[in-house]
């Protein structure tokens, strides 16, 4: 009982999934990479399968392995890092499509696994991953002949709906896919709030399924309650935690609880955040530590049991903010020792 | 072979551990909360048992029990949040010993394990967890009529060495344990380094095993390497990542390595790190990514499959510098995408 315990809404997941699903007329897809961004690839991706969703990403083939483990045969899987050598027998094994980056991926892929699935990735100006315009003039013919599953590219920009960049990779991306047959794919989350021309035939939610921004209308899917372990009373000009950076003014009451920067709570929001007790916002007092953090509750009427840090209200992008970084961040964080509870089903 | 490569050097580790235990004349402790620092509590704790350690601590029960899976029946493993609500069978079956915390703590253990190992914490200003004076003026006769395994207590500026309230949490310490026979501890690794005055019968050191500040002296235990997915030429003006933050100046050439924030990778350090391949620097370009980082290669002699993160002479206090945290954040932030490896055992 003193870990802290991380429930997941797998209902608002869901409704997440379709309200993005219903700003579009074409395919929707899902990205459950990185552990379904830290809340368990597993049962996210059976969610997800069961609101609507048929083809999921993945960004390195282990993991396409273990979301293959939860969906079962059936569902796409593709992998966003494409295929890496030695990763022909995962990737064969388990049915996955790698997505392929480059010229020395497609031969790769060709001579390893001929006839196996496969899909493209265009870079259309973000330099990270994809085949550059030149590259993949001199390999169209060749790919287009073995019948990829889709085209993709990827927007570096997409959360800045007014950034120059965005019509500069939309103009890139329908130039290097003009008469292609298979689904093209541009946009995730951000993406498809930019509107219709983004959609193409398939998009690739990731963080709006989850409560992030720039989804502004999502639910939150991720709430997260830590143990009390004790609670006391600090005198004015007492100190609370490492390096004594937070002192008492006046008498104050300090819970403990059970969890720190070792959890995925970063050190750095610790000054701006606030745990909270019902509708009651208690103040973190003192550096966050591995395991522990102090809060001051002088006033609630009785000690807390527990205290809030996710809520509907203090999402994932309130915690980013005072850490000074994104909710995809805080996300992918969140540790591996909590006790993980699906709610919501 | 997408996932990144986390090698842990066992034989650095339990060097760093004889090295600790050599600057005193008492018994020395080992810190394997968090995972083991985020290393792997089993190949740690089963690595510092070789090395001589008989008496480990772990954060939560939870962490507890697995150190016991590792270690078997013997060397004492102590929890630091205490006996917790829900934790007696946790406790008892495997053997466990709660740092009782408080009052409640007591109570709580006296009634549901009678005759089970404890020990005590008491707060010597830290304000964290522990017995306060007062409560423990009333609770001593009590307590130590039960034979708890030790005392301990800890400080909250042992990094510090010059500050005040090191001298202030010695001296409530040895006040607070004036004439009681079980061992007494107060120093963890900050610790040990203030001199004997702090060491008592006991030390309890965490980060300095695993290669952190402040114990200057620590060999580096963790090395990660990167895998390249692909490199690529930009010309002058190409930009790369999200938001386009970086613009190449000159003719440059990118490599898209596999690993990102999702692996513990903090945004934050992005603008101020560099990979390495052997002994050549390779400056991070544009934002880092949740499963991706792109890196500038443009002056090596040959395409890199790999490039290397942590290394014997940048460490997680070089990236904790970078990203304006502490080593300890970097190391248990190490993402459960890795594959680790243990050499040197």
């Amino acid at each position: 009982m003193t870990t802290a315990s991380l429930t997941i809404d797998l209902g608002a997941l869901a409704a997440n999934w379709k309200a993005l699903d219903a700003m579009t007329r074409c395919e929707t897809a899902a990205v459950v990479k990185a552990n379904g961004y830290g809340l368990g690839v597993a049962r996210v991706a059976q969610t997800l399968a069961t609101a609507g969703a048929r083809r999921f990403f993945t960004a390195v083939a282990e993991e396409g392995a273990a979301a293959r483990k939860a969906l079962g045969p059936g569902p796409e899987i593709a992998v966003f890092s494409g295929h890496m050598a030695g990763d022909a027998d995962l990737i064969g094994q388990n049915d996955l499509t790698p997505v392929l980056n480059s010229a020395d991926q497609l031969v790769r892929h060709l001579e390893s696994l001929p006839g196996h699935a496969f899909a493209i990735q265009l870079d259309s100006g973000m330099n990270r991953l994809g085949m550059e315009p030149a590259e993949w003039a001199a390999l169209r013919d060749i790919a287009l002949a073995q019948g990829p599953s889709f085209i993709m590219s990827h927007l570096a920009c997409a959360d800045a709906p007014d950034h120059a960049m965005n019509a500069q990779q939309l103009a890139a991306f329908t130039e290097m896919t003009q008469d292609v047959e298979c689904p093209r794919s541009l946009s995730a989350t951000g993406g498809i709030l930019l509107g219709p021309d983004y959609h193409f035939e398939l998009t690739r939610p990731g963080i709006g399924l989850y409560g992030g921004l720039p989804f502004a209308a999502a639910q939150a899917v991720a709430h997260l309650s830590l143990p009390v372990i004790q609670t006391r009373e600090l005198a004015p000009g007492e100190t609370v935690g490492y390096g004594n950076t937070w002192a008492a003014t006046a008498p104050t009451r300090i819970a403990t609880v059970a969890a720190g920067y070792a959890d995925g709570i970063h050190r750095a929001m610790g000054p701006k955040t606030s745990l909270w007790h019902g509708g009651v916002e208690c103040p973190i007092r003192g550096r966050i530590s591995m395991d522990l953090i102090g809060v001051d509750v002088s006033h609630l009427d009785e000690d807390p049991q527990m205290l809030d840090l996710l809520t509907a209200n203090q999402t994932v992008d309130t915690l980013a903010d005072a850490a000074g970084t994104i909710g995809y961040e805080i996300l992918t964080s969140l540790g591996g020792r909590y006790s993980r509870r699906y709610a919501g089903a």
